[in-house]
């Protein structure tokens, strides 16, 4: 069996979600889900804790988790997470930062945090500047996220990520440098240090974008991959950066996609099939809405993924695993602690619960509430690609 | 209450199953068990886990969580279990390894790993052969297993396991030395290729077992017994080798049987009922069936336990432990990882759920789904035999 079975694994981004007004349904109950639940009979369902009971996850703990990675081990900083979410592929020798363009007075007082929040076209052209900036044995990128945003990234050897942050967080007081707060991060300070000064003189006049500062600096994190720890190959099927980013740090190959539509991500399943062992598909816009408080869309970016789902079904997967990387419940305009349904099927589950996804089927689930890092191991076992623990 | 309360596990090996399809009954299930089903009303349900989600146990394993040891960081090395499988008493200075008769040609070239599979009444006859060897301060025991198979101890103070193999996996090469792999180990390699000088020398001529291979080199397991860790006079009532080897290691006193029926081991139960404080029963039967792909002969054996049950019952015991080591179904026709139904009886539960004692019954149990390690201080609890903690 091991190397012919394959997984996919379906995740709707902040799934898990709550009523509106209490007993009520929630986004994923509310939806009409006719494939979800036929597959829901003839599955297991349980629900996900992403990182442990009341916490909310970030995305990146989130994905980290469900894709078996302890969250608390492995830390994706910010800096690089920023990094990730246009698309940059972090190398090991990156040290990445999230930048803001910014505004300084005649005296070097910052006077704006956000430099007014710039468009994001002039934000273009001033990266495009900021890009010209040289520093000997280093490498510097500088990517537009957008309005002041930029992601930055300084590649050289030996460049570690315990450095204070440039954004004093008020205003009317002077941009400060970077420090090492270890030793091993001397040399990062100093090549950082020459690249803000030369972007003070790049941006000289460029008011009110006339100076940047940098936070959330993050070495490029080093995760064993997918290949190492499951032997599996794995395919990432995302539209945004970040999960494509996320991915790629686990060994992934990223998926090149037609058009960004739900369809685009289901066809690129459809032709890569025969390629890979595992199966990543991400789903955004179940997030979107939920950030946005926007049940009735949440409901329908279910229902548009369950019209989709019959595509994966029909490439007959021995295992597949729809869930999600944690809760964004519309009427908390946020993700959320909240548990994550989860729904494993097999042609080995115990299966014949309810022909129903949603929150409460899934707390009633034969999986129980599990860490989102069981979830990973669940799948292989159910592919039959694990070996057996002692005679 | 301490000493006077009495405890019965009764465990059937391999008792977990699955659907043979979609949404239909496991063994359990579809096993006719009104005895069970009415104790289960009266009782709390669970399932357990025994190693980890999505790992599969062996039997070692399974057993030794299931008697709330660590699995992880108690192990039984191959060996070890072998001998253990022949009803072998190990003692402490014990290293056991799996033996097998091979072939060889005129120039001690590996012709056959297996000597051609010969029947269990030769290996009998030639383990009286290798049974002989003698070498100086070492003593040598040498059971039959089944056709080429046999288990090899040795026995003498100070053999550390750290060994390589004989068995070079290929033939036509020469069947080596063991080696050792950590100063400690030097005695026992010695004394392990004395052994198969004599072993070389006694079989000559008596092609196609004319040379022996050892692998799975293991000392006996030191593991603290029921009497240290739970203060339990506690006996074993299993008809294999294999399990009443393991209970003799963690201190249960191994009760002789009649004959081999269910029956036999039930009216051990009875006969020694007021010797003891616990009583662990074995049922070899379910797993049997389990990995023959033996649907309805799995189903027979959970019902030939169910008509004993009563017997048991009949004795009032304290509390009543039903469970397995694992799960064993018959569709897959080997161990698997599914968690393993649980039942606790005592005066003290919450009772009162479904009469029915089957997999989604105890995954809907009030037990939820727990390591099986947390069976014996279940168990300790409801016998009213563990103190409070803090005051």
């Amino acid at each position: 069996m091991p190397g012919r079975t394959k997984i996919a694994m379906l995740i709707m981004d902040g799934l898990g979600g709550l009523p509106r007004e209490p007993g009520g349904p929630t986004e994923l109950e509310d939806a009409r889900t006719p494939h979800l639940d036929a597959l829901a009979e003839r599955s297991e369902l349980g629900l996900t804790l992403p990182v442990a009971p009341g916490i909310t996850p970030g995305s990146g703990p989130g994905h980290l988790a469900i894709f078996g990675y302890d969250p608390l081990r492995y830390v994706i900083g910010r800096g690089a997470l920023e990094a990730l979410g246009v698309d940059f592929e972090l190398g090991p020798s990156d040290l990445a930062a999230r930048g803001n363009f910014c505004s300084v007075d005649t005296a070097g007082s910052l006077t704006d945090r956000r430099a007014g929040r710039i468009p994001t076209d002039l934000n273009r052209e001033l990266c495009g500047l900021l890009q010209t900036i040289r520093v000997e044995g280093a490498e510097f990128f500088v990517k537009t996220v957008k309005e002041h945003r930029f992601a930055f990234v300084a590649r050289a050897p030996g460049l570690e990520d315990a450095l204070t942050e440039t954004d004093p967080q008020r205003t009317g007081v002077p941009v400060p440098l970077v420090r090492a707060l270890q030793p091993g991060s001397e040399k990062a300070a100093q090549v950082v240090n020459q690249f803000i000064d030369g972007a003070r003189l790049k941006l000289a006049g460029r008011t009110p974008a006339n100076m940047i500062l940098l936070r959330g600096f993050a070495a490029s994190p080093v995760l064993p991959t997918f290949m190492d720890r499951y032997a599996l190959h794995a395919a990432a099927i995302a539209v945004r950066g970040m999960y494509r980013g996320v991915a790629r740090l686990v060994g992934m190959q990223v998926l090149a996609l037609q058009g960004e539509a739900l369809s685009d991500e289901f066809a690129a399943l459809e032709t890569h099939w025969g390629e890979f062992d595992f199966f990543y598909l991400h789903v955004k816009q179940t997030d979107t809405a939920g950030e946005q408080g926007d049940f009735a869309g949440k409901v329908q970016a279910i229902e548009a993924v369950d019209a989709q789902l019959p595509r994966l079904l029909a490439l007959d997967p021995d295992v597949v695993i729809v869930g999600g990387d944690h809760s964004s419940p519309a009427v908390l305009q946020a993700h959320s602690w909240h548990p994550v349904p989860l729904l494993v099927y097999s042609r080995y589950t115990r299966s014949g619960g309810p022909a129903e996804f949603g929150e409460r089927a899934c707390a009633r689930g034969s999986l129980g509430i599990l860490p989102a890092t069981d979830v990973m191991p669940l799948a292989l076992a159910h592919a039959g690609r694990l070996a057996k623990f002692g005679a």
